[in-house]
């Protein structure tokens, strides 16, 4: 298992005329949540696409429990709970500023080739790092 | 059961750098079709929140067989399989200029007062167009 | 001089919680404006982009007469008033449900090879349409 | 005058098929600018709001000097030129990772009440903390 914690604060424009984040938006906030959770671990996505190799989004879950606010700083927790292959699965759970879990999502991902867009394996690096944090 | 079909065009700013419809733009896309297919009842939901009703999402799925590109023309099909409560569920399909299934999604909203917050019943009208499609 | 018009549809997602369009929309609708502009006129946005040139925006302008609201059925008028070249300016007005003039903006985009990323002429058929509109 | 910077980075949903920052994420990027700077000077615009003062957008300008790309932390500094009065004006200039300017920005909004919607002044902090950077 690997899980890492990242930040964001809510923008205006994310917003809509409910007063809440529009329930669309979650899906940016998973990406940041994944993107951060593979650069601490010093692996980027840009550098993964120079590499040419591609990480479209296959599915997706959310469940919301409570609205996230304007301006809310509010904390990502991105965790993969099985050893990655072909593809990667990352859940997300996101806190409020008074520690409230107010939603979760979960994205399957797959590595496909740039050029041919089919699936792929990772480039060793990111199998390297990624399968350190899981039992053989 | 009820069922209908709505358009859209692609937008240039709904792609992304990978040269598809970014994953996180569907819901908006969601949006679309369960807004249009509830005016093709004489439903609005502009009038809804002036009736003092709102709807937030509660829970969502999405499955992304293919990509969407851009300035493609989407048919969004809606569906409400269940007889709404106090909950509606929505199941999207969308398909591309090619009658291909590119995308499945699924929302769940609730019916709450704009003031409390607070889950509530549809309006009598809402409930009555609604039941109609419905077996008792 | 080339006017034209098409109209678009609030989205919920694109309202803020003042009860506003969000004052960036406007770019997507401004985009909305111009591909459908090239539109009536056989030209397509997707098509230049296959023919290998594509069109950043090298300005932009915006007044905010009035807001725009979710559901309202906007109608957008773009108009090209000079004849363009390698820089091609568009003019849009945004109009509410009760034709009110709400909106005015102005993009000036460039055509550019999309390899090179240099500026270029557009394809002839572009430099052909576009110039019938223009005395010499 | 008053000026200070904030950093964001790109977001891939942010991006355009063509590889760019889509034109119209900039709005969102000068609304960050512009809340992070009266953030640093303790005025935050959540509490304005909570105050009963909305700030929409009255014009705004850009100028698109090179694209902005994926991942890149950007450095946006904002400036106040004029003294506020029922307006205040915004200045951005946004920086890539090679401290490049390449992009420019202004906006224009109005403080206005938030139930008559009607311009107003700022309440008496804002306008002692904004004053005090300006002559008399």
């Amino acid at each position: 298992m690997y899980t890492s914690e990242t930040f964001i604060r809510v923008r205006y424009g994310e917003t809509d005329q409910m007063g809440y984040v529009y329930y669309g938006i979650y899906a940016m906030y998973y990406e940041v949540g994944r993107v951060e959770s593979l650069r601490q671990l010093g692996l980027t996505y840009r550098e993964l696409e120079e590499m040419g190799v591609i990480m479209p989004v296959l599915e997706g879950k959310s469940k919301y429990h409570a609205a996230a606010l304007y301006d809310q700083h509010l904390r990502i927790v991105t965790t993969i709970h099985e050893k990655p292959s072909v593809r990667i699965k990352f859940n997300y759970q996101i806190f409020n500023e008074d520690s409230q879990l107010i939603h979760e999502g979960e994205t399957l991902l797959v590595f496909a080739n740039k050029k041919t867009r089919k699936p792929c394996r990772p480039p060793e690096i990111f199998q390297k790092i990624l399968a350190s944090f899981f039992d053989e």
